[in-house]
């Protein structure tokens, strides 16, 4: 096979982003105890967030609205402005939040940087996934970095034809079945999944059966070596 | 002179947009009356913008935050959580807002791309801004757009050498003197500048004076004829 780029999601591929999430919503919770049981409350966030993706798009800006939201919600309007005040600073928090490089992300962008276009391709707000990529010290590697609303097949087909020869001869990898991974397939491309233990309920999806350009590694150390076996196996 | 690309803005420059800014202002200052006046909520909350503004970047939905931030500050931590709700769906409206195009938008832009490159370039949430895009009807009309988290004269360097030939020979045409006008200047390009009436307090600069790759326009239908001119004094 040829293949001339390789697309590297962000968020929880090459560093830690769910967990953080996590621990905030685990905070969420704490200060609405009184008013709300955990559960019901994280299925009420999660509905406004699904909610508001239209109006707010993928980021920590919206996801703090909608916390802020489903507060009043559940309070019946009686949440004290402290606690928004609260989640407000949460939210800061997390915009300000160190990155945790993911095992051997560094090395396996390093080793197929030498070899194909590398570029990120990731959802979320524009400063903050600009803020995380400087921090993460790999931005240099990349030759492009898409920041991108939705990751649709039009969205990878138009990414991979500027950064290379087209999504038929591109790979995809990430963490997310649902955004990394089927709508490159149906772009044509590889799809390589690196699952993470977290995943954001918005974000699951089935993984295709039988699909010969689809691909599971367990994490990046792993993906020069199916690299090389794939691009092998075609000059075999 | 050589001309391949010109860059436009978007918001106040082709539809308007601090103008829904504003009346959010003033229906938030009417919600917060009896707690505080109008000028000092206006500053309180330019205050608070300007200082989220590395944390949130530019758009609705941290302005939403800074609005809320500021509810909280200048009511001691007293204010209800219905106004807050309200905020939130003052924001909403905001991110609904139809688009209204600005004199002669269309006519420029279409002018123009029949002889030269014409990107978009612009800053604000970026599914936020491509819904604007896609309602104003003037997205066929773009070879590229670039939405980006701020406008330095390395990123209109980086943006005019992909597309087209350098910022020496590019153009920016916008209402930021301090956005549009000059960092382009400073990156070699040629600013336009096409003032607006209203002009967000955290985006004034003074005009430069005796430049003479720089200037002004009262709206866009006198454009095509400025680009005429520029482009043929240097051909005689």
């Amino acid at each position: 096979m040829t293949l001339t780029t390789i697309g590297f999601d962000a968020d929880d591929t090459l560093w830690q982003n769910e967990a953080f999430f996590r621990l905030t919503q685990d905070r969420f919770a704490e200060l609405l105890a009184g008013h709300t049981d955990p559960n019901h409350l994280h299925d009420r966030l999660l509905a406004a967030e699904r909610r508001n993706l239209g109006h707010y798009g993928y980021g920590v800006k919206g996801f703090v609205l909608s916390m802020i939201e489903t507060a009043i919600e559940v309070t019946q309007g009686r949440v004290p402005a402290s606690v928004i005040g609260d989640l407000m600073a949460m939210g800061r928090d997390m915009l300000a939040h160190p990155i945790e490089l993911l095992p051997h992300a560094r090395a396996a962008v390093e080793a197929l940087a030498t070899r194909y276009h590398v570029v990120l391709i990731t959802k979320g707000d524009l400063l903050d996934q600009e803020r995380k990529l400087a921090q993460s010290g790999l931005g240099d590697l990349f030759q492009a970095v898409e920041i991108v609303s939705e990751k649709t097949p039009s969205v990878y087909r138009t990414i991979f034809a500027r950064h290379g020869s087209g999504a038929e001869q591109a790979m995809m990898v990430g963490n997310s079945l649902k955004s990394d991974v089927l709508p490159v397939l149906a772009a044509g491309g590889w799809g390589v999944h690196v699952p993470h233990g977290l995943t954001w309920a918005l974000e699951h999806a089935d993984a295709p059966q039988h699909h010969d350009r689809f691909h599971t590694v367990t994490d990046l150390g792993a993906l020069p070596d199916l690299v090389d076996r794939l691009t092998q196996a075609h000059k075999d």
